[in-house]
This record gives C-alpha cells, sequence and structure tokens, in this order.
C-alpha cells in the first residue's frame, strides 16, 4: 500500500546522495526535505564515492551534465552499485544532443540502475539510440493516451527487462513497471508542466522512496509519482486567480511536506496490470 | 502593438537555449514558462552547437562565467548566427572584472547579437571598455532621469548603430532603440531591485518574445522590458505588510504568467521617440 | 545592541562577494538583498581577487566544492585578507568526504577568516580534524542542549582561541563566542531544518553584517545569527496548515526583508556569558 511506502520514508529519513543540475536543485533538496528524506548534493570526482557512501541512494540527472560532471555520475553509481544502493536516472533531455543521448546511453551500459524515470520521448530515446525529444519536453507525437497505453506499457516492459530497471514514463498518464508488474497512475494536473524541474523532483523523491522501501521497490516508485502528482492536485486546488507557475511550484512542495500516507493513500488514483 | 508580441510567444512556444549564470537559473527557466516559451540550459562545449541548432533563441548571460563556459557561448553564439536564430546577451556585471568586460567584449566582437540588455553601467562599460559597475547594479552616477534621458538615448542609439544590435538600457526609465526607433518604457517598481535576477529573467524572456516575433524584433524587445515591469506593478500590488522580496519575485513570474496580450497592451506605459 | 547592527547594514549596503554552492545561492542572493546589502556572485579564479576588491565582505561556502572553485576560494580569501575585509567560512558537509574536511582545514590554514560558521558537527570535524556528520546535518549526538551547553562553550572557545575567528555554532541553541565573550542565542524554530540552505543564508547574512560592523564583529555575528532566528519564528506565525516547508522559506526571507532594527532589538532572545 502506497501508505506504508511514505511512512517509511518519514521514518528511515533516508539521505540521498544528487548529482544533478543547478537549474532545479534547489526544488530538489526542498522536495527532499518535504518527504521526510534528506539531500546532499556533491559532483566532484575526489568526493563523490565517499558521499554515496554514506547515503542511502544515488539520483543521477544529467539536466545540466558536463565532462566533469559524467565522470563524478559514473563514479558514484558504481560504488552505489557496489554498496547495493538503490540509484535513479533522469535523463534529461536525452535525445536533445549527443552528448546527452550517449552519457545516459553510457550510464546505464556500465551502471545497474534500480529505477530509470523520465518522459517518453527520453525513455523511448535511450531505448533505442535515437529520438525525436524537443528540448527536455517530450515530442507530442510521443504523448502517452488511453489510445496508446498497451503500446507504451508494452514498451516499456521490455525496456525493463532488457535494463533489469523499473521503468517510470511520466505524463498524462504515468507507466511504472518492472516487467511483472505495471502501475498505471492518473494523478497529476496539466499545469505542472509549466513549472520547471517537477520531474527533477520526482526523481530525487524517487530515489527516496526506494531507498525507503528496497524490499517494495516497484511499489515504491509508483507511490512517488502518485504522491508528486496528488500534490500536483492538491496545490492546484489552493491556487487564486493571481497565483501562477511560481505559487503554483511553491505549493507543489507544500503539498508532498503536509501529505500524510493516509492523504496519499486515498488520493492515489491508479490500477495495477 | 505590444499585444501581438506577447500572443506569438504564446502561439508559438519557442525553445529558448540559455547558458546563464546559477544564481537565477531557476527563476529564467519559470519566467520562460510564464510567458508561454520554453526553457533548455546546457552550457557544454559539446552540446551547445546542438542545442541551440533546436531552440529558436539564445540566450546568453555572464552572471557566473568561467573559462569552460566561455568556451561554450562562443560555440553556441557562432551557431546561433549561422542559423540566423536571434541571440541575446546579458553582460551581467560588466566592469566589476577584467573577465566580465574583456569577455563581454570578445562575444560582442565575435557574435552578431540581436539585442543586448543590461543596466546603464554595463552597457556603458561595454561601450566605452572601462566603467563604474557596482558589483551587479548600476552606478549611482549613471542613473537615468527625466534630465539625462536624452543623452543616454544618443548613447544608446550610438551603441546600437555601433554594434547592430538593439540595445535594451533598463533601470527607472528603460530605453530600447535599434538607432532608428526608440521606445522610452516607463513600466516597473523600485521594488524589483530587491529581488535577485530580475534583469536576468527579462533577458530570457526578451529571447523568447523576440524568437516569436522575429519580423518586429524591436517592439518584441520594448514588449518584454515593458511586460517585465507590468508584472512587477501587478505583483506589487498583491503584496500584504508582511510580504517582503521572496514572496514578491515568485508573484513578478506569476503576473507574467497571468498577463494576458490584452492586459500587457493596457498596462504598458511608453513612448516612441 | 543589535537594533544597530541592522540599521548598519540598511545604511552602509556592502556588496558582498560569495563564492557558494549551486543548492541554495539564489536564497543567499535574496537574503542579501532583504538585509539591506548587496550580492556578487563569482567563483572563476582569473576574477576573483577583483571581485573581492571591490566588496566590503566575502563568504565562502564549500557546499558544492570542486578543485576549480577551490582555487578560487584560496585566492580570494587571501586577497581579502591582504584588504582587511571581513570573510565568513561556512565548512559545510566537512566531516561528511575528505576532501570537504581537507579543503576546510587548508582553507582555515591559509586565510585568516573573521567568522567560521557551522553546526557543531561542522565545527568539531574541523577543530579535531574527523568527525561524524551526516551529510550536511549535524549528528544527533552532537546536538547541543541545555544539558552540554557549558562544554560546547568551552569547546567554542578555545577554537575561537585557536583560529583567532568568532565562531558560531549554530542549532536549537546558538553559541557565537571570539572567546572573551560569548551570546547564546535561543531565537529560531525547529521546521527552519526543513528549508534547505538556512545556514548558507545565515553565513551570508552574517558576512553582511560583520562587513557593515566592522568594529564590532562578534556582535554584528551574534546580531546576525538572532535576526535569522527571529525570522524562523516570525514567518511560522505566518503559517496557514496547508503551507509547507517551501512556503516557509519564502516567509523567512520576506521576515528579514520586513525586519526593522526596533523588532530585532525586541525579538532578539540571547542571554551575554
Amino acid at each position: 500500500m502506497f501508505r506504508n511506502m511514505l511512512e517509511n520514508v518519514r521514518k528511515n529519513c533516508p539521505l540521498i546522495h544528487n548529482i544533478t543540475n543547478y537549474v532545479t536543485v534547489n526544488d530538489c533538496a526542498n522536495i527532499l526535505l518535504a518527504c521526510g528524506a534528506s539531500p546532499i548534493m556533491a559532483d566532484d570526482k575526489e568526493e563523490v564515492a565517499e558521499i554515496t557512501a554514506i547515503c542511502s541512494g544515488l539520483n543521477i540527472n544529467i539536466g545540466t551534465l558536463n565532462n566533469r560532471t559524467i565522470e563524478s555520475m559514473l563514479i558514484a553509481g558504481k560504488r552505489a552499485n557496489d554498496l547495493n544502493h538503490p540509484i535513479v536516472l533522469d535523463p534529461v533531455g536525452c535525445g536533445a544532443s549527443k552528448l546527452r543521448t550517449e552519457t545516459a546511453m553510457k550510464l546505464i551500459k556500465e551502471i545497474k540502475f534500480t529505477v530509470i524515470r523520465g518522459n517518453i520521448s527520453e525513455i523511448k530515446t535511450l531505448a533505442f539510440g535515437s529520438g525525436t525529444t524537443k528540448g527536455v519536453d517530450a515530442d507530442i507525437a510521443d504523448k502517452i493516451t488511453e489510445e496508446n497505453l498497451d503500446n507504451v506499457i508494452d514498451f516499456a516492459k521490455a525496456f525493463a527487462e532488457k535494463t533489469g530497471a523499473i521503468i517510470a514514463i511520466t505524463g498524462a498518464i504515468d507507466i511504472i513497471t518492472d516487467n511483472r508488474k505495471t502501475y498505471c497512475v492518473r494523478n497529476g494536473h496539466p499545469m505542472m508542466s509549466s513549472v520547471t524541474g517537477t520531474g527533477c523532483q520526482l526523481s530525487a523523491m524517487t530515489a527516496a522512496f526506494v531507498a525507503a522501501n528496497s524490499e517494495h521497490a516497484s511499489e515504491a516508485v509508483a507511490a512517488a509519482v502518485s504522491a508528486m502528482g496528488y500534490a500536483g492536485e492538491t496545490a492546484y486546488k489552493r491556487l487564486t486567480k493571481t497565483d501562477g507557475n511560481s505559487t503554483y511550484g511553491n505549493y507543489i512542495i507544500d503539498a508532498i511536506y503536509n501529505m500524510t500516507p493516509e492523504m496519499l493513500e486515498k488520493g492515489a488514483n491508479y490500477e495495477v496490470r
């Protein structure tokens, strides 16, 4: 039950090591605190192995990657693998440049990820080696709808099987699968796409959920995805007509902060296939 | 009409490539989303040419420049020039260090900018090769007033002619000129200077306005400047007595999010000379 | 009197050079503006000496250090020492990795700091060369309580004597000492630890307070610590039941913005030992 997933984050307060972009890093730190976890950001190759060793989970996000941080991602990822720590990959903008595509592919080749979370265009690029990512947003042609849902699930399951990772494809409908069990989550609000970094925040939070629920990793990912979407719904209800995307972004983090396990259990909107 | 400028941003949703500082980058991303554009931040030399190619506009901001990102700025700028994409330069702190002054001068020598936007001290330094910038704020002696307005306009026009760029000098009164036509914008609120990065945000948004209105670049810049100032006025009106600069910053972005083309048309306070 | 300390920041508007982490840098800039100072962020070795020379104070924070910025910290610190500018060190995560511990120790060896501000675990690590920092938070075993307060004060005084710096150990009770005079500050609210970067913000603000009150450095540090804690109390009172840590973070900065010298004088909760 999703309730337990959040409960365990609050109980265990996992320390999460983030190697992430400088655009949304502050929100990633605050959402980790909001859900009950602790953030640490460190990206120098001389310290990442040590930092990741004192943490319970690692979140790798390629949003503003560069040669210096790519090396650190590989070092941290390998160390986390050695220690059996859960690792989340957020392949931001995979498909938008060769550097991003090749880095993401190198990462999944050299590191065993627990979770790979991205939009459909990013995940397709990662699976097929090329794609049509429009910057950091999903291509409209790739959009997940009720019509193509079954196809996307099949694709996600195949990619989960190939990588051994839980695949989380987020969009209007979110798909989480470990190949055996698949969750379709229908929480969220369209306005979330007008706030920068809701995906990055979800990846950070996913690392916390998986770190605190290692025996139930798939369910933990689904719970994190559902919590983020439900926070988007809750936050939307608070908005007055003069509020915009900036206030909305704050309210989403606030909603995670105030979300009890019971609220998540009740607010979660998903089916298992 | 400014109305059309904003309308076209909302219609075209231009993807804007930002090579910008890590201080205000999150707000730059959110204000781009607020006005209807999409942000992508990428600063590694191995990907900037490709990233800028999939975008409609480029925003270069030297706020926390370093040798690695300076090289990327030059690569991205040249590629954008080749593709005829609009480019905005925000010479943050030009005059505060040799590195900033020389980098900004090198950038305008090697790249043809569509717009150069800064405070009066930064633009003077850029034009004369030396100046009195106080950190990232304009020197008080440089302040634009009704008394020296004509002189500043003459200076801006001469610099526009020399560089071939639209010059946007922002302050209590904003001057936008392409040498032929000059806009004086009187929107804004003094409290905006207590929020970090309102200038950076304006530069990012200016790139979006110019990208979506390439046939009317000067008017697009004036509309962006006016929209930012008007958002500052709108946001100020929402403040309660316990609100301060942090809430004000959020409300400014909110105001852009909620600004309709009609509201901008009505709220814009400018004259053409 | 703390009142005068804040008054002088507002009067002198000190320009503060920050070499700081990319996680909380935006909040550091906004809190500096909120208290009446001006921020500039610059971390390239080619410009830091020049930038620090035009400023009145320097704030060095090792939150996301790397080899490039460590070199810049040393250059800037030495230049600030030459110019007799006050310097604050925030040894974020000292103890969490060898790189952080060694860098912090190298910094205090090669640079004379005016103030060293951190949590008890960070300061202990710095004093003893090893410690038990849990990421960027203090170890629970290190927690300052009424019971161990005298011991912690003795430790802080000894470290102040050894380093010649004012030591500010912040936590549930804050200790500020220059070895001769010790302030115990009891402002603040537990929820402040759920907002990322309140420590970083305090360090930035401390640099401003010391820069504007160089004749009364210890009292200036105590006033800054008290102002931050009091802002946490004020902000907490504004919260509605749907507000969380994100809104709380904004309100803390807002509270600094609206804090008059008289309010600080009245709200400050401290004793001198």
